[in-house]
């Protein structure tokens, strides 16, 4: 009798401790799809992969129910673009279910470009759609062909159903990783404050009962949305499901952008506030400056060809 | 004697399930020590730990041999201070083996810093030191009392035979992943170049045969040490061998802090170059554009306060 208890015992135990260890793992195991860790090691083979897998994480079951965000990052060759490209990935490599859609305004894909989204560890689509020379002045709104673009893309390669947020993220403003954690629940249209724009610290939306029902802000308060590009996001069904909404180049001013893409697709009552009623600041619209290269010789005198 | 097998098999069965499974956790649990997924779960909880916990990675005993990065960050109050920090914060989270010192230029430390570090998810040391009014010039050095401060603290909390590796991290630069990699192997000073900087792209030590032979750059080729703040570190035992090595204020011309500092522990000969020697740029001496406030009300208008 004892001893059929015990073998009884030492069979079940190992069954049982198998079940514990296999439900630690799951529950230890980190959400995140791509690491630090795995991004370095995945530096020395890069040759073999056009792009990075989406690796399913544990726990992938959990994760794949959440929206993907897809970040709109148009960008353009200067000496500074493959520096503001690293600390976007940066940021944007700790960001899980996340699609970086980078637009650049070329005739051609780059290669300093594609190079560095091979390597960058974070899920990408790289467009390129050129402005037209008309368009290159001061007074004109900027990276208009470059956010349509990637708003044919999403149309044409994204179905009905698929979960997803659509944020429009510029090359040189400065995220928090709590940001896109807020907008991933957005269902309509989110907003929140952004920082260091519009000649004051911040200007956000003024929310009563959870409702828009003003801005705050210190530059043309009468736009309909008085919005910064870094202050809005939208469901990718809202997206799909207005197919003929773009960004304007006919009859658009600088800094009327925003209103003139939201009001295509949305009203201000019917914002989704997000940063705690809009009371944190958790995007800034920093600006890089200009680099000055008045010591770069004429002629190349380095003995080398070197990426910067 | 069927019966016997059985019973052996399915005894051990599950035992050998149990060896497979833990052999699998260990070497599929990244090393990486602190992933955005537990930074973003721990932001929930900051109200009781001061500093995030050094916890232990699975697989300690292989990174706990490698050096740690002391990372030294003067930073002072202006309006992109936060957002400069946070993404300095979105890189060096990623960074294993890393400890953050962030010396402030003021009298105490201030909240808005002390909130932030606290809630980062990079392990750090808060430090402040007030650089007098009269060096307060244009034409003068900067962050010379934050960096002397640092290498204080180092020289006070770390004991000889400790593996580290001290470099100095502007809080505007841009740093890729990789720069920590090829700096952690620093036995007395290594050097590299540096992105968008002297008025040039880039500038680099030149090598020959595994040595710095002398100097790419647009600007003084004079200095002994033609390099940037960012473009070299130190082996923490070299800091602590040298305990009056510091930066200078008398007779310090900006531009020269550098040399005048390396000149004290190491010589060119003696210079180790990373970066497949030195010709790779990892990190970019970005500028951030001062802010436009020009809107911002003289009294406060908004009917809240909020931190930028």
């Amino acid at each position: 009798m004892k001893s059929i208890f015990y073998s009884r015992f030492f069979i079940l135990l190992p069954w049982v401790l198998i079940v514990i260890i296999v439900m630690d793992i799951d529950t230890k195991r980190s959400s995140v799809r791509s690491t630090a860790g795995s991004y370095l090691a995945r530096l020395g083979d890069t040759q073999r992969r056009e792009r990075p897998a989406h690796a399913a994480p544990a726990g992938a079951n959990r994760t794949a129910l959440q929206p993907l965000i897809y970040a709109v990052t148009p960008t353009y060759s200067r000496a500074v673009q493959k520096a503001e490209l690293t600390r976007l990935a940066n940021t944007f490599r700790q960001v899980h279910r996340f699609h970086w859609v980078v637009v650049e305004d070329a005739g051609a894909r780059t290669e300093l470009v594609a190079r560095f989204l091979a390597r960058c560890g974070v899920p990408y689509t790289h467009l390129h759609a050129l402005t037209p020379r008309r368009f290159k002045r001061s007074g004109m709104p900027r990276a208009t062909e470059q956010r349509n673009a990637a708003l044919g893309w999403l149309r044409t390669h994204r179905a009905t159903r698929e979960p997803g947020v659509v944020f429009f993220a510029d090359d040189d403003n400065t995220y928090s990783l709590e940001l896109f954690e807020e907008m991933r629940s957005t269902r309509g249209v989110s907003v929140w404050p952004v920082g260091l724009v519009g000649g004051r610290r911040y200007e956000r939306p003024i929310v009563e009962n959870g409702k828009v029902v003003g801005w705050y802000t210190g530059w043309r308060a009468d736009r309909p949305f008085a919005i910064d590009m870094a202050g809005f996001a939208v469901n990718l069904q809202v997206i799909l499901a207005n197919p003929r909404a773009l960004f304007k180049r006919r009859g658009a001013k600088p800094g009327m952008q925003e209103s003139d893409f939201l009001k295509q697709i949305t009203r201000v009552e019917d914002l989704e506030p997000k940063a705690k009623n809009c009371t944190q600041v958790l995007v800034w619209h920093t600006r890089t400056e200009k680099v000055n290269l008045g010591n770069e010789p004429k002629r190349h005198q380095d003995s080398l060809m070197i990426e910067v």
